[in-house]
């Protein structure tokens, strides 16, 4: 039975460092803030808004909710995110995406309005070319990041290491593909047109699976000796005795007792994601203080 | 023994298009041009140089040159790109990289001086993240262009395709992981620190080899049926009798009775570098005037 890569316990670990820098920034008269933007009311907005306050409290970063409706124009947002550009005592913004509807078709001036330097989740061309070239030009996308904040906490070197990366989005699959390869990862990027992505998934020594659709990885893409970063979350209608539950890209049963290593969800990639942001949040306002 | 894919060939095909734009633009009254910005008297700077002389001529670019000594400051070199970011009557602006010693510490300000509508060959951040996420913000860097130049040139479609990528630079390596993907291939990306080289590149439909050094692509790297873009231009010593010439990564007289095709160096991607660069020019005339 593979080992349990706990994003929870990895979290635990960042989250208390985070603690010890919110204390130094305290002592320095810095008090570290997030503006979180949201339009609408989508129900994983939401929910991952939720995540983020309370993770923002038990860090010791001040959340602000910043709230338009879902048919707001592109004027008053745009505005607003000036408004924070400018804001010395806001160190990092977050902007949920993906937008609405009605704003999709501006998505591309509103993100870019934001300072990278306060571009939390990297959503700014400019964070996306830091991504690329491994440069520190903004931050890095929180996900990925989480994948690579478990390895770390289990000691897991990627150096030599194959690695097949499932998806090619730009918010999981190719930023963590250049992440990995920046530790020195050997990737291999699948997508759609992959001719067959079980072969490449088995080849390697560890699978970040960022599909996002349900039971996609089977046993049929593993062998023992891998490690596996199930990234999705998706929704399960037959967990829980039929009450439904959240669920990864994995058919848990079939991979998990062939791998060495597996990240649950939930639990896993996950449960890190807003302990980065914070560490995005801190790092932010380290930088705009010494 | 494999088909020789010749960049001339490709080349010749894309000028003669690129002949035809030239006519219409001097027929709405632009006259496409590029400035070369060249420090210092390094030899490969001053061949490339000759080589985008010829190519403008023969299309029909005006090349402006602009030359400053090896150990000029940043100061005039900034305001020189500054000059030419304003200056309509110039539509693509190419710097020699990498910059003279004395300038590497200042090459990131001084390559982001450039406006990315007129940076031709991708060394601004915002070209770099526009070939990273697939969008149009610049332009993407020649030599990798080249590679897709003759791809489609011989009717080579990449959807569903293994593609092994040796190398992992800014240049050429990462670019051309991410075009060849934005075709649809499967990209896995090899560096100096990819546990098995060869293995990676006999599993693929096709190789780019962008190493840079002789006779690193050996028989031991392919199989039949491949594919092979070779992408490096080295120094032989031993090529011509003794003479010297020029050479890729591959071994030819081993990699070329293996393999369903291969680029061949001198006459390959190397040939194409230019005209893609003249392409980029015309692209940049075009959207200034449309």
């Amino acid at each position: 039975m593979a080992k349990l890569l706990s994003g929870k316990e990895a979290a635990a670990s960042l989250d208390a460092k985070l603690v010890s820098t919110v204390e130094k920034l305290r002592a320095q008269g810095v008090m570290p803030r997030l503006a979180v933007i949201r339009c609408g009311e989508d129900s994983s907005d939401l929910a991952y808004e939720r995540g983020i306050l309370k993770k923002a409290e038990k860090i010791g970063v001040e959340a602000v909710r910043i709230h338009f409706p879902a048919d707001t124009d592109k004027e008053p947002l745009i505005a607003k995110i000036r408004e924070l550009n400018e804001d010395p005592s806001v160190h990092g913004v977050l902007l949920f995406r993906p937008l609405p509807k009605p704003l999709k078709k501006d998505a591309e001036e509103i993100c870019n309005t934001l300072d990278p330097a306060k571009d939390v989740d990297a959503m700014t061309d400019l964070s996306c070319a830091g991504v690329y070239e491994g440069k520190d030009l903004g931050f890095t996308p929180c996900t990925p990041e989480a994948c690579l904040e478990i390895l770390d906490f289990y000691g897991i070197d990627l150096t030599g290491k194959d690695v097949t990366v499932i998806g090619r989005s730009l918010v999981v699959g190719r930023p963590a593909a250049m992440m990995l390869m920046k530790r020195n990862a050997t990737v291999t990027i699948c997508h759609t047109k992959t001719k067959d992505v079980p072969a490449a998934a088995r080849r390697a020594d560890v699978i970040v699976s960022a599909v996002g659709k349900l039971n996609t990885l089977t046993g049929d893409y593993v062998r023992e000796g891998q490690i596996v970063l199930d990234v999705s979350v998706n929704w399960d209608p037959e967990k829980n005795d039929g009450q439904g539950g959240l669920a990864g890209d994995a058919v848990f049963d079939e991979v998990s007792p062939v791998v060495d290593a597996i990240t649950p969800v939930p639990g896993g990639v996950g449960s890190v994601t807003t302990s980065v942001l914070m560490k995005h949040v801190l790092e932010a306002a380290v930088r705009s203080c010494c």
